[in-house]
């Protein structure tokens, strides 16, 4: 059988082209008719480049690969979700302990995959990593659920991070906005910081019980401590403005992919028993119950939606390099 | 009664100079006459400032203050260690907790007893950062331990690196030497890093199972990665030369106090889950077991020693400075 799709991809110039494609199912892999997918800072470092954009994707299963039903429980019929990775071995180390995410062997966003993504109209897709959506979560907040909330997840979840610690959130954003409401959920004290005070009451009102303006150094010196720092800027924060608020044994989760130095010390971390985690996503576990709790707890993203077109996907992916999305942009087939 | 001692203190100049004092036990304080003192890279960033030097000492207790025996204990003749730690409180979340070298309330050397210092003939030393010494342990190998070997114990033993992981250690010196000791006997696979091939076949005979020249960006990029990193070396090091042998999620521990930027990015951090912890010295517990450990396991030190007077300090002091000690100096009265 097979589907015929419509993908749109990066490109030298950086304009969005639409591009057509043909894919089968291979035997571990299902087809998926795309329904809404995320818009998320990654794609934007592959605009330049021939690759299928968008990885935030929702959709129907339409077709089953040979082996789909002996390995799994995925249908035809069922919603699901496709995020960052696209396929993990299932053998390495890392995959069987539970952390897909460092897999010795994956093919995630960029690397492979050249001719199909998310932002289109169809995808073939690996069962290693595809994910059932709730019932309880519309599509069109799934979308940035699978890779934004996964990637802000695993740093409140799964090191250890006790309810009722302060919890500092870099930047209400794609992110950060999701960061607030997980936080808050788990019964931690969200501490948010911001360049202005323009986004204080929309973070209030998202569970943050703080909300203090990172001005420069000095700004924030007199900040009750937090005891983690997820820092979700789209650029990394002068570090000087923060080392005074972090408790002693910090957490520290550059979540952004940056690319400049951090500017820090080894005497910056050593007197303070600090900790600079670097984080990709989630493993599999990890994301399903990421899912099943933002079903149960109602997190819902703040969307603005955008038609699934060349023109949509432009304007999408404009908005956000402007810094103007607020806060996670989804297109909708 | 108390007890007159001297001292041997920095100076603006830079100088050892030689002085004399008196301290009486307060209620909680024990007198010790020193024995032993290892010579530490952290006394050379006091060496030009009034401060008494020395924070590896090793004794006996000569007097007890009035509340040490209902809160210890510590009596009259036992052979104690003391460290970097000089009084923790004992009530902060931290001292309740076991990671009283996180006290928030510390005093640890450099920022407290200024006139006093375990370069000298005695001190009075609170009962919270007092250590016996195994009888296994002689005293002139103990002092080494008390900061250089509980510095490299707790990265080893206290976050979960699994025995059987591959361990590196960058640099074979006061620290590196104690590093590959424990690593070893602790059923780590030890991988050494040195800017030479000099200090190979001695690296071996500690107990690494690999020794490798790090001589620039390049030179590591065959070794099978490493789990863990403990850089030990008295400069940090070019982490473009290390980033390629770190495993996915490795752990990196910058050891050695350093005041310049790491040269690391979140895209580094991110893509490879690796994760920069930064950690000093030990909590109570972990050093008692790091005693307890070097004890039965015959971890020595390997030491030069030198007199305890002015210029068998300032002798050990220039020798480290100038690269030259093999590989812990150790002060005998």
């Amino acid at each position: 059988m097979g589907i015929d799709f419509t993908v749109f991809k990066g490109s030298a110039s950086g304009s969005i082209v639409e591009a057509k494609g043909y894919r089968e199912a291979g035997p571990t892999e299902v087809l998926v008719k795309i329904s809404h997918c995320g818009v998320c800072g990654t794609d934007e470092h592959y605009r330049h480049t021939d690759q299928g954009l968008g990885h935030e994707g929702i959709g129907i299963i339409t077709e089953v690969g040979s082996m789909v039903h002996t390995l799994s429980e995925f249908r035809v019929g069922d919603r699901v979700g496709m995020s960052y990775f696209q396929k993990v071995c299932g053998y390495c180390d890392f995959c069987v302990s539970g952390r897909q995410n460092m897999c010795s062997n994956v093919v995630f966003f960029g690397t492979g995959n050249h001719d199909q993504g998310c932002f289109g109209t169809a995808v073939a897709w690996d069962i290693s990593c595809l994910f059932k959506i709730p019932d309880e979560i519309p599509s069109e907040f799934a979308g940035p659920l699978m890779c934004g909330g996964s990637t802000v997840w695993s740093p409140l979840a799964d090191f250890n991070i006790k309810p009722g610690t302060r919890v500092g959130i870099v930047a209400v954003g794609g992110l950060g906005h999701l960061a607030i409401q997980f936080a808050a959920k788990m019964g931690m004290e969200v501490v948010v910081f911001s360049g202005t005070e323009s986004k204080k009451q929309q973070a209030l009102e998202l569970g943050a019980s703080e909300f203090h303006v990172a001005s420069g150094p000095g700004s924030l010196d007199k900040v009750e401590k937090v005891g983690a720092l997820l820092i979700t800027s789209s650029v990394s924060p002068d570090m000087a403005v923060y080392l005074p608020v972090l408790a002693q044994g910090a957490l520290m989760f550059p979540l952004t992919v940056g690319f400049e130095q951090m500017k820090l010390t080894p005497m910056d971390l050593i007197t303070r028993n600090l900790k600079v985690i670097g984080h990709v996503v989630s493993g599999t576990p990890n994301v399903r119950q990421m899912l099943r709790f933002a079903a149960k707890q109602g997190i819902k993203p703040i969307i603005e939606t955008f038609p699934m077109t060349r023109d949509g996907v432009e304007e999408a992916m404009t908005k956000l390099r402007d810094g103007k999305m607020r806060y996670r942009g989804v297109l909708v087939v």
